[in-house]
Formats: C-alpha cells, structure tokens, sequence
C-alpha cells in the first residue's frame, strides 16, 4: 500500500490524515527536505530520500517496497496531486500490476499563500512557470488566456537561478493584457518563516522572485486594505436607500433624469471635470469594493465614494444604460433587486476596466 | 481575535493548526451543517449558527464577539479563501478598525476531488458556477478562456434545483472547445461517503450534477488508468534506445528517410491504411502517456505503441518535423535531449488535438 502524503506548507498545516498516516508507515520516501521536516515523525522507520530531479526513482521505491508488502508513505509538500508525487506515481505505476494508492490532499501553496495575503481568491488560475517539462508555448498560452478571463493567477515554481525566462515572458504577457496597477502578493517561505509582500504589477521586481517564492497575481477587482489583499465577491452591505437617491431615481424612472456632465448643478463638479452626472446618485451604493476608490469612513461606518469617479465616465454610463432597464423598474427595486444590480456593475467594471 | 478556519471537506482532512485554533476558540460562528461536522470539538462553547445566504452576518457576529475580546473561530468549509467566509469577512471588516484576523487555510474541493480522481491535475482553473453574486457573461468568458488554454478545470457550486443555467452554457462551450473524449471526473459528498464517477464529456449527464458535487474537467493529456484520472506532467521513463531505431536515425539524420506512407515496407501498413511513415520509430518513446493510445504491457514492462496512431498521422508529422532537426544532431540526442523532445511532443500533440 502505497499513501501520497501531502505534508502542507507548515508542520501545523498537515492533515490530521497526513499525520497518522505517517505514524503508521513503515517506509518514508521523498524529497531530502522535505523528509527533514517531518524527521520527529519517521524515527522509527526505514527512510529513503532522494534528490530533486529524481521523481521517478522515489516512485519505483515507493512501489517496490509497496510490493515487498510494507506500508509505504510517498511524501510531497503541499498537496501531492498539485506538482507533486502523485502524477509521478501513478505515471509510473502504469507499468504494475496490483499495487493499491490512496491520495492523501494537504494544504497546497495557492491556498497557503492566500491566506497569508488575506483574502485574494476568486475564480482563478494555477500555472507552473517550470519549462523543464512543458513547452515555453504551452506556459504562454495558459498565461494569456488566463489573464485574458481576469482570472486570478497564482505561479508555482515562478523562477530559479537557471530558469528565468518564463516568468520574465509571463510578466510581459500580463503587463499587455492587465492593468498596471493589478495587485501582486508574493509569499516567500524560509527557515525564518515566511515573507509577505504586496506590490503591482507596474512596480514587481523580478530580481526578487526565487524558487521559495508563490507569486498571486489578483483580478480587476482586487483591492489593497490595510496591507492586506482582498477580492470582493460582491456581497450586499445592509443599505436603506437615501431619500435623496430616492428622489433621484422618481426622476430617472420618470425618462426626466440629466444626461452627461450636470453643468447647472451647483456642485458640479463635485469629481473631477470632465464628469457625466447621468448617475448622480450611483446605482450600486454602497457597492462596497475599494477597487474602484471608494472606502469605509471607519469612525462612522458610512461607505464614502468621493475617492470613486468610475460612475461617471461615459464609457460606465453607457455599459450601465443598456442594460439597467431590464432590472431598475421602480425606486423599491434598488433594494429588492440589488444582487442583479450589484452583478451588472461587475459586468461594467470589467468591461471598462 | 478572529480565525477563519477552514475544516477541509471530511473531519481527518481539518489540519493540525485548524483542530488547535477549534479547541482554543470561546466561540465558533458557521453554516449550521459544518458546525455538526465538529460539534465535538466545540461542546464547551458559544456556538452561533447561521443560515445559507446570512454570511455577511455571519461575518459581523465573528467581528462584534472579537471587539468583546473573545477569541472567535468563523468556520468554513473546504479553504475559507476559495468562496469561503475569508473574503465575506475583509470584505465587511474595511468598516472597522482594530481587528486581528489570521485565515487558516484548509484542503479546498479541487485537491480533495483530485486526490479521490487520482491525480488529474496539471495546470488548473477554479471556477464557481454560482451565478448569485456573478454575472454570467463573467463566467462564460472564463470558462471559455479556460478551456481553450488547455487548462484543467475543476468547477465549484456546479448546479443546484434554481440554477442550472450556468452549467448548461459552461457544458455548451467545454462540447465546442474540448473533445467529445476529453474525461469528466465527479465527486459527490455524502453522509456515506464521497461518490466517485469518470465520463466523458459526451457521456456527462448533466442531471446527475448537484450542489454536493465538483467537478472536473481533464486536459487535452488526461487519460484513463485502472479507474483512475491520470494527467500525465511527462516525466522520463528510463530507456536505451533500440538498435533498430538507432538504424533508422542514422538514415534519417543523413536525409535517408522516408516520406509519407512505406508502401514498399513488408510490414505495411503496420497501424492502419493510409499511415504516415516518416517516423517509422517514435522520437519520444516510450512517451509513458496513454492519452495518445499506448500502453504498458505490465507482464513485461514494456511500453507498448500498438493502440497508438498519432505518430503516423500526416498533420502530427508535419509538426515534429518543424522542430525536430532544432533538436536532433546525432543519434546519442533521441536519449540526452529526451525533455527536449518530450516537449515538442507535447507541442505537436495539444496542436494536432
């Protein structure tokens, strides 16, 4: 019996299933390193390690002890089946007959490194940035596309001292199809624990990218707060509509709403000129995402958007116009219906980004 | 203090670090159905369950009990960073100040399937067909995105009894992009235990997808071994290379080759009529990837090219030979600069899919 056992990126963030497995092995095999951050464990057992580069020897171990009849734990840090031993395995198993496996998952970087920089995940996308085996193509291609979705990309294996120009293509795609200023956390792990930091894109140094290094590339929406990085998922602040949006909206709904820039309006402007005040009372408030300027007054708990021009470039009010209609009928519907309007502000958010 | 603790998907895949956080905790907040799953770990605390589609209150109940200086666990399941309560709470959290918070990361749905699946995974998108908080048109383009990068999807929140919508149209652009053959894992939890099924996309009944399940979609690469999921990452398989290929080389090498079909040839056609004989040996055996129709014969640990026809395809030729002569000088580079050629291999095969 064979148990590819997924270690994690910390002791304490092994599996409870990891751990007893590991009790009850007869044999450890895996990575020199890795093997010393478990060495308390396997003291009484026969432990074989083996160096990087030699994956498909630690497999034939495994399974020739396998087939000797011990109970055998192949281990990996992070999760086994993310880069790890348990593709090499079972690749290699192909060859054998009756040999049984149980996949053991453990906490793998993506995750690890998210929690680190707070809460940037939404949908997104994990690519190797290691050419060793997969073509310089097929890495760019995966970057492009994935960054074309706005998915939020997370590197493993982002750059050694021999392989630098994957990521340093990667970073070239990714300045073309995102914006400058997109979030990047970088976690690097070492003996004295890891190392977090938060960048962008325009301002990432590639120098300081190394193989100990997860690299998270946030989406359209990823805002920075107070150090952390944090992807909203759009849900609904608790929110009575003001009266004064109310009123707004009787006149909007009644086809006798201002279009473009406001020029009567003794506040104009009350942004930045020039701004189109077709939304003088924005739709979505609170929307509740920094990403496009707005913030929590703290002392008070009141969302204010005044860092916010988004909802006044004609390109947003024109994303906003053809499609409001189908959702905003009467002035009740800018609460009842806020999910849906919430979710045709990501739409403009994105598609004007 | 807050901790948004992730339980992983069954009670032996909670880490260490999340077990200890749960026994240190004063009071634990969650979805009712997780808190049962460690209802022995928090017999001895304030315990505040709350309903689906309450994780913003959720999320203020964790913060007010920690402004009371408790140490409080918000439970989620799985990871808390991928669609889990990390986000929910940063997102409410910028309306306050002071309040610590530490994610416990946990093992997420995509590595807990894989390990169940076998080890499908390679480069991989996430991504939450939950259309509640995003907009459609979002998800279609990034599974579109996804699917053409080649990328392994494992899909979240795939279908519930009001929204079936989302996996219909995701299912609609996979049948488009992918091959009908591409395989389909599915994992459906339990109270039994998980249920573990591999199809095809062809064969995928969409009416068996429900809230419990994930799903995931293999790559151009994944196949089929022994039930199980395998993609392979293209490790080498150790191996001399044969004296009648080296004959062959030699004559390939010095312009002696063949082109096109070997009519002349006493074993023609060896595979199936018309065939492509320009590499009557293979470059890149044994290759070890069955996705391509090789296979073991385990008896004798032989890589066997029988079930397999795509080196005498005239398009995959075509391929090879752009390339080919940038790698092979000499018969000694078909085993030195076997990577080399497991990449163009790789190349030619997702380029001819």
């Amino acid at each position: 019996m064979i148990y590819v056992v997924g270690i994690g990126p910390r002791r304490d963030d092994m599996t409870i299933r990891a751990f007893k497995v590991l009790q009850d092995a007869d044999v450890v095999v895996g990575y020199g390193g890795y093997l010393r951050q478990i060495r308390d464990l396997t003291e009484d057992k026969e432990v074989i390690a083996r160096g990087m580069g030699q994956e498909v020897e630690r497999a034939e171990l495994a399974i020739f002890h396998s087939r000797q009849g011990k109970k055998v734990a192949l281990v990996s840090s992070g999760d086994p089946g993310v880069y790890g031993m348990a593709n090499v395995l079972y690749q290699v198993l192909g060859k054998y007959e009756d040999v049984k496996v149980e996949v053991v998952p453990g906490v793998t970087a993506a995750t690890y490194t998210s929690a680190l920089l707070g809460a940037p995940l939404h949908d997104f996308a994990v690519i190797s940035l290691s050419d060793i085996l997969t073509p310089l193509s097929e890495i760019k291609r995966k970057v492009k596309k994935a960054a074309e979705a706005d998915l939020i990309i997370v590197f493993y294996n982002p750059r050694s001292k021999r392989r630098k120009i994957p990521l340093k293509e990667a970073y070239q795609i990714l300045k073309e199809v995102r914006k400058a200023t997109t979030l990047v956390g970088m976690v690097k792990t070492g003996d004295d624990g890891p190392e977090v930091t938060v960048t962008t894109l325009e301002d990432l140094s590639l120098e300081n990218v190394d193989m100990s290094t997860t690299l998270l590339v946030g989406n359209t929406f990823t805002y920075l707060q107070d150090g952390k990085m944090v992807t909203p998922r759009g849900y609904l602040s608790p929110h009575t509509t003001h009266p004064l949006a109310s009123d707004f909206y009787e006149k909007y709904l009644a086809g006798e709403g201002v279009e473009g820039p406001n020029l009567s309006c003794e506040y104009y402007p009350c942004h930045q000129h020039p701004q189109n005040c077709t939304f003088c009372y924005c739709p979505f408030y609170p929307c509740g995402d920094s990403s496009t300027g707005g913030q929590w007054i703290k002392e008070k708990q009141v969302w204010s958007c005044e860092g916010c021009q988004w909802i006044h470039q004609d390109d947003v009010v024109q994303c906003i116009r053809a499609k409001l209609d189908q959702i905003l009928h009467n002035i009740g519907d800018l609460e009842d219906r806020k999910k849906e309007l919430l979710k045709l502000r990501r739409e403009c958010v994105f598609s004007t980004r």
